[in-house]
């Protein structure tokens, strides 16, 4: 008997410590830039080139809810308006560590695979050095199933501005691409059918001249 | 010959006077309101009631600044990207006055149509007031015609992202909607062919209850 609970606690045990590791609650946002809006558009600007320095999980966290994060938690509303209120665009953060899903109503990121897929979302001008983080935004075409077109690119230019704003915000440095290997990074990020990849952001600090 | 200096002296006074009215310069966007980045997004909201209060030139010129200015008048550059720096979409301001397509460039209106035609941007949720302005988001294709496919709603999407930001920084309401007339405001805005509306946005402050 006394084994037998040995052997569960055990299983249990490791099943919690795999699901740590594969499910990561990030630190609530802080929203701590202080820079106004006006300064934002000012400055915003696409940068390419970026150091490999690391950006922090705050960092991260508080750019994750800028993006498309819960600004109205008692409604479940977000940053960004999306056609017919679909919320049809995800976030994915690839690093070094593989890739991950980001859940706004939960603050967190899920593993969808261990492999470090930040090559692929480079296209045509790939940059000297490896930003530390690439966020990829995809859409949900089958919200928008029963109407005759569907909103993923415009509701992805929403997710897209609020991530060029919050970097220039932060110190950070991003640019949107749309040129990318998108078969390579569906199949790598497990997307269903009619998800599709939008564009992506490779995030960091800009490379000093 | 006094005669023909007088008429010629009218003739151009007249013209002068129709220019002015059919082109009006903005006053140089202030960018004076004070509310940081990370608080216009926890304040970002859809508003679809409006006071008919007019809102001044110098919010409209802000306003227009913010959504696709330029932020960077040495390189042409605007406070949105925009796919391979296409550019490709124009704001008209729709108001009682007329339609007029502002020039991001020499931040100036141009009128294009005396009618107005706020009542066309409304589709299936008109608001029971009307706003005192409406800018329509439209985009050029023929901008993508060398590539496989367009980006336009997805340039609309940021452009319509800095009018939400901004309008909850300056203490207005607005909404990105999608629905409404096009065939009727591509034709009285006299868009070329290849040129389409993307979404609108009503603007104005919101109804007291």
């Amino acid at each position: 008997m006394k084994k037998k609970i040995l052997f569960t606690a055990l299983f249990v045990g490791l099943t919690m410590s795999a699901a740590a590791q594969n499910e990561k609650v990030l630190p609530a946002p802080r929203k701590s830039a202080t820079m106004t809006l006006m300064d934002a558009l000012t400055q915003r600007r696409s940068v390419r080139e970026f150091e490999e320095t690391e950006i922090t999980d705050q960092q991260l966290s508080d750019l994750l809810w800028a993006a498309c994060g819960v600004n109205r938690p008692e409604e479940g509303k977000l940053t960004v308006p999306s056609a017919m209120n679909a919320q049809d665009i995800t976030v994915y953060v690839c690093r070094k560590d593989g890739a991950w899903k980001y859940d706004a109503k939960t603050n967190s990121l899920k593993k969808v695979a261990d492999k470090d897929i930040r090559s692929m979302t480079n296209g045509r001008r790939p940059a000297a050095t490896m930003p530390p983080v690439v966020l990829v935004l995809t859409g949900d075409k089958q919200k928008f199933a029963r109407i005759d077109r569907d909103f993923c690119d415009m509701d992805g230019g929403y997710v897209s501005q609020n991530i060029c704003l919050t970097c220039t915000a932060m110190g950070l440095a991003t640019v949107p691409r749309a040129g990318m290997d998108r078969d390579a990074i569906k199949k790598a990020l497990n997307l269903a059918e009619k998800e599709e990849v939008i564009l992506n952001h490779p995030v960091g600090y800009e490379k000093k001249k």
